[in-house]
């Protein structure tokens, strides 16, 4: 399977790792909008090509995975290219994406290839386990926990007020909220109840930093509605203690069976991530396989998590699966 | 959605609920090798059938959950009647799903139907989640324990013992083997290890509790790679404090990525039910749904968990799905 990456930042290396731990996956290429010479890859022998010439390589590509952003390179990417590559995408903004559904599947349709979007962990596997949970137990209540984990777009929302020189913002679940769900009671929690927000930020020297905490604490949307600490430190601890990604979370449903329903049951699916960017392309590379197997059935369209066979994220045959995993 | 039962016991009990919990369908009749008039429903106007008469009744049906047991219900019964419906079953003696997956995909084949086998949580969703997780993380290993919970093979060993009255085993996975897997450090787990197992024992007035005892921790394959537990109770406590079967589990992959394989992530599915026949039958109806979708598709043969689109467990449309569960 001949798969090519658009976008080398963080994601965009997590895939190319993720296809390394896969046999029956080659890198053929990596495109970009910056000056191929620029980027320099960690696998030797792949071609660095620059985005305005894809169509070149279109017969040695099974599939494209876009490793760029939600906000403005995916609504633009994945239609643009889902005509001609089966493509697979990370789009993440949950309000959009019946409209980006629609704008890929036509796009996808025309030309006869798969379009996998908004794959990952959220929206991706914890869709999935929402959807499965729910179906099984239809008398119930659901709850997605996120964290602890490093958000990017919390971060980068405190790195813009004036006087911050970088920031890092961890989700943490309420731990007592956590347990409340976990027993069964089907708590009503507020979004302030569910999370809490802390952020490790490098002020300039010499800048207001009452200013800047009050600021962040009072950002509508970001900050406001969550019990948020803001922690000054020097830039040197920023590098040591928060130079990774990592991420993680919960979705837990909790649901009653019975004639009465008098017996409760709770489903939890929970993951620890040490690396937010690897774990999402790890996905990615996954439902790469499915997205190449599908098309070859003779499938095309926009597809998500919830159209896949399980099967085809494997590289095992069904017979092999059947046996060892059933 | 026309639902029948083949057999009413625990789990053909746990179906009927589970169908009223589910508005898309209906229960059509319960088929048992008992007397028709010895069966009481839960469900009123529902008629109770002689299995010898299932016939009779085939175009009322679009689905038949068969609720017998794998060690000689399962065998026959699904192969039998996957030729003239589509059947789902909870088939889990897993070294012999190759076996019972060829005899049932011929005869579903044959009658232009769905079978689904193997249906429940393990295996089942415990199934799908190895298999997942897999995909996702290929470097890595899988664990999984059950428990606590009634295992009913262990009790019913224990019931064939000269001079035990009744009988409940719990299945208990060790605390320290699962911090370990959870925290990352891949250990190796012996059986004994990974679960003990606890025994509540009614004897006869009179009985040698000391052989009792010991033959049950002795017993190959049930008990002697066990750390095992013995308690004698009353007949009293064993109905006040054991009359239900709770079980649970969880299946978690520890595994690695990034070019070095430095960053580590952990994958965990975790369910606590307090009743193990009625989520069970939980997981059947939610497969029923999507083997009567499958063969409204055009679709035939033997089917397992890993086969089936998740969008087909629910519901509710693909638009709404994406809407509410993405």
């Amino acid at each position: 399977m001949k798969i090519a990456i658009l976008g080398y930042g963080n994601l965009g290396r997590g895939v190319e790792a993720a296809i390394r731990q896969n046999d029956d996956m080659e890198l053929t290429a990596v495109f970009s909008r910056r000056n191929p010479d620029s980027v320099k890859l960690a696998t030797e022998g792949v071609p660095v090509v620059h985005i305005d010439n894809i169509m070149d390589m279109k017969s040695e590509i099974d599939v494209l995975i876009i490793c760029g952003g939600s906000a403005t390179d995916l609504p633009v990417q994945t239609p643009k290219y889902a005509e001609f590559f089966n493509v697979v995408d990370s789009f993440d903004t949950h309000a959009k994406i019946p409209e980006h559904f629609e704008k890929v599947d036509n796009s996808a349709k025309k030309g006869g290839n798969i379009a996998m979007i908004s794959v990952g962990w959220d929206p991706g596997m914890f869709s999935l386990n929402r959807m499965y949970a729910g179906a099984i137990l239809p008398d119930g209540k659901d709850y997605t926990f996120w964290g602890k984990g490093v958000s990017q777009g919390h971060s980068d929302a405190i790195r813009r007020i004036e006087g911050v020189v970088d920031a890092r913002q961890y989700t943490v679940p309420v731990d007592d909220a956590l347990s409340a769900v976990r027993s069964g009671s089907n708590p009503c929690l507020t979004t302030r109840q569910k999370h809490t927000r802390e952020c490790f930020v490098v002020a300039e020297e010499g800048a207001d930093l009452e200013r800047i905490e009050n600021e962040i604490k009072t950002m509508p949307n970001y900050f406001a509605d969550y019990d948020t600490t803001v922690t000054f430190i020097s830039l040197d601890e920023m590098k040591q203690n928060h130079a990774e990604l990592p991420h993680g979370g919960m979705v837990i449903r909790s649901g009653k069976t019975g004639l009465k329903g008098e017996h409760n049951h709770i489903i939890e699916y929970n993951i620890k991530l040490d690396s937010n960017p690897e774990f999402t392309a790890s996905v990615l590379v996954a439902y790469a396989r499915a997205a190449y197997r599908m098309n070859n059935e003779g499938m095309s369209g926009c597809k998500t998590v919830f159209d896949v066979p399980p099967a085809y994220l494997s590289p095992l045959s069904g017979e092999e699966i059947r046996k060892n995993l059933l």
